[in-house]
């Protein structure tokens, strides 16, 4: 590794008149940033570039001992100081701004070079761009990346969807600045065009689900088990050690330890109730809609930080039904709740199963949907780590979808309706505790649902379509033989078949 | 009402040469061909015109003799059948048919002349074809009908979305035809453009969660309380006298006392229980979601629709668990479980205020996104009658939106806090009836959290807010002073203003 003279950084086009710079990051803010210098460190020549050049000029100052940087102050030298075919990471916010990086870079650009949209693009906006940029000869990649701040410089999980031979020059990149598990990167060929933006979508979408269960289960702790905040996190601490070790439950567990400088109170008790999102949890359940397929741990998470959110409203309803409550909820009486810890830590993994078991469903069926081929074995491994979900269960997911490829649900594979099967006595025990304690636990509630639905030998939805056929001749099926039928409602009650 | 001679219908231009059509109606569908019958039986001369003139032959033929049609076999007939200004009513498929026809229609239209659109529009597609036409001096309206066919024969309700001054030329036609309770018409202007559409979409919504609701009581009333089919079918029809009386509610009855012609079983149980959509569900989840409005009762209820579809995953993931099931779960234990049939009526209820709650919300929030001034109190007015959601519950919703039109909530306005309050206790012994004898309850589970949350003091929000800076700086708030902070939990964890 030969580090550039960052104090004295000259302009690219004036040192690398060959473009000798491997691969661009354009877009330094804090994730930009961070994947420049896991790029540098890796030994590979990074060229850095940033709309308002401080940015770039202020890496290079700071870190550019890391590794070899070039700074390029324009779009130009960005493109004059690479090697071809050109590889550029773009880092921007998604949306518009991505379409302006997109729009200045691209005439500058050769047949051939790659461009990797790296930053939280909605998976049809990157399937839009690939098919512009096709038609100028350019190659696109969008490239799912997660593990926050931390993860792009120390090894993120990688998403990346793009065709085969763009792979080929950009993987090996991506792959060495991944995390990896046993020297395996975290970091794979997901499928073409929108492919890594929507998994990556769906991870969000997992991680929503993952952190409303774990504010659930530290809610009921807290209120009706009565537990104070330094035993929840011991909790939390203690967890990580078990079936339930992931990144999330470590960091609640440092955060739940924290204390309030300021006021001396514990860091979670200062901190407004109100959680807001930037919108991948959002998108995962209007895609999951559109594809027909029930992810209900994830609305419900999403639609929860919008109650939280809603500050006006829970103050109106709160007043208006307090007077008038019905006193038969014990709040945190623990007493009156059959709950134990080991019932939450047994329903919280039981529940992250079905939210996973969501998740990957629809990521089969946007596969199917969209033509992309995706592995679902692919994603739990590299989830593994590097990513805000990785956890202990993703490998054990990874071996049941690989001895299970064809399994309708991961909760088909006898490993996982096993371990679902063992700890549904203690997620109805938590629901139940929930909805006595007056404590809301919309994700526990709606997996479990979810599971008694794809158990029940009949569902009432019989008699949902008996309803539509009546008031709108919607049609029905029968259990007895093919055919779709109409029964005349308003005539004689007689069956038509339609 | 003059019936022109039905049998010799001739091609309007040679019998309309001056046009005195008050409105026309193109495509004669069930829905299409019912409204024009409202029309002429109202007295109003009507234009009729289908792609496949057969279709609007045999309504002539058929029902001429009920009022004033005139046939058009063509575009040019239809238009110069009419009146100026033409109003004409388009009730096709959604999407790509209505397109094609406004493509066919629009370069014979006038200035200032109506094009009506009456079917299942998406309402954004609603404001996209409202401004096209502006451009043209053509006058839009995006018209909501329900009521389903019988509704759009003898009185539905219609909820248009136009400009003040079409209203003033289309909504007397249109509120001649509606549904009247004590002679006020069930149609009224909702607001501008899409305002019709989108309020039509957030009624199927609402019908959604209702349906899902009767279904989930049903399977309770069956399943852990063990009724026999007719004894349900006794129940739904008593209480239709109750505070539950509703159109759902009363063809509930009549669903479930139908006995199948073929084999002598209950109807309801030889319709497979797979329901099915036919979109606007969706599109109230995915519209509430770009609003930021939880809608959580109907996402649950779209949701299960998909489950239950879901043939394959159901068959496999019963069978997986099957062999391993944890023993403790009754199925039809009535003994087991403290639950009673006034319990269930009382949390049906309460479960629909919830649901209703919700869906005012969304047509609040997204008259005050799109500007379009919409009074909540009209929809509850307009659904008293005519639609598949009428229901009595709609006059005291009216009331208590009129009475109180700032409240943030309907469950904060006195009479709905008061009702939901009381039916607190046996909404949550019917959700714990469902999960101990698992039965999937998803919208009653869902909008029990949904009001808990509401009502909570504090919510764990603080936690994933807390997680999110961790992981992502995304900063949070705190509760006690303004600002936006950052804890630099990867350095000394000192807090700093963001």
């Amino acid at each position: 590794m030969s580090a550039s003279t960052p104090t004295t950084a000259t302009p690219a086009t004036d040192r690398h008149q060959q473009g000798t710079a491997q691969v661009a990051v354009t877009g330094l803010a804090v994730m930009g940033r961070n994947l420049a210098r896991n790029l540098a460190r890796n030994g590979f020549r990074v060229a850095v570039h940033n709309r308002t050049t401080s940015r770039a000029e202020a890496l290079v100052e700071e870190f550019g001992h890391e590794g070899d940087f070039t700074l390029a102050r324009t779009a130009e030298e960005l493109v004059a100081a690479l090697e071809r075919p050109r590889r550029i990471i773009v880092m921007v916010k998604a949306g518009e701004a991505t379409d302006a990086v997109l729009d200045e870079l691209v005439p500058l650009l050769d047949e051939g070079d790659i461009v990797a949209d790296a930053g939280n693009a909605h998976w049809r906006d990157t399937v839009r761009r690939h098919a512009a940029l096709a038609d100028k000869g350019i190659r696109f990649a969008g490239v799912g990346v997660s593990g926050g701040e931390v993860g792009a410089l120390e090894g993120p999980s990688i998403m990346p969807g793009c065709d085969a031979d763009t792979y080929g020059e950009l993987g090996p990149f991506l792959e060495i600045i991944s995390a990896h598990v046993d020297d395996e990167p975290c970091c794979t060929l997901i499928g073409p065009d929108g492919s890594g933006h929507f998994v990556k979508m769906v991870h969000n979408g997992i991680e929503y689900s993952d952190m409303q269960l774990i504010a659930e289960t530290y809610d009921l702790l807290r209120g009706p088990l009565g537990l104070p905040v330094d035993a929840v996190a011991d909790t939390f601490r203690a967890w990580n050690d078990t079936e339930l070790e992931s990144y999330l439950v470590q960091i609640t567990a440092e955060v739940l330890a924290h204390t309030d400088a300021d006021t001396g109170r514990p860091f979670v008790d200062v901190v407004r109730d109100a959680a807001e999102q930037k919108g991948t949890g959002r998108w995962t359940v209007q895609t999951a809609l559109d594809l027909g397929v029930p992810v209900t741990g994830i609305a419900e998470a999403t639609m929860a930080r919008a109650v939280s959110g809603d500050t006006e409203r829970r103050a109106a309803v709160r007043e208006a039904l307090e007077p008038v409550d019905d006193g038969d909820e014990g709040g945190s009486d623990a007493a009156a709740v059959d709950l134990s810890v080991d019932d939450l830590r047994a329903a919280l993994y039981a529940a992250k199963v079905v939210s996973y078991a969501q998740g990957l469903d629809m990521v089969r069926e946007g596969s199917r949907e969209n033509d992309w081929d995706i592995d679902p074995a692919d994603l739990s491994r590299i989830w593994r780590d590097g990513c805000i979900i990785r956890a202990r269960l993703l490998g054990d997911i990874t071996q049941a979808v690989e001895e299970h490829p064809d399994a309708p649900s991961l909760l088909a594979t006898p490993t996982f309706a096993a371990a679902v099967a063992d700890r549904l006595p203690a997620l109805r025990r938590v629901v139940t505790a929930a909805v006595a304690s007056g404590t809301p636990a919309p994700v526990f509630s709606a997996v479990l649902a979810y599971v008694d639905a794809l158990r029940a030998e009949r569902l009432p939805a019989a008699l949902v379509q008996g309803l539509r056929d009546y008031f709108g001749a919607h049609t029905y099926e029968r259990v007895d033989r093919e055919g779709t039928f109409h029964t005349e409602w308003s005539k004689d009650r007689a069956e038509v078949e339609a």
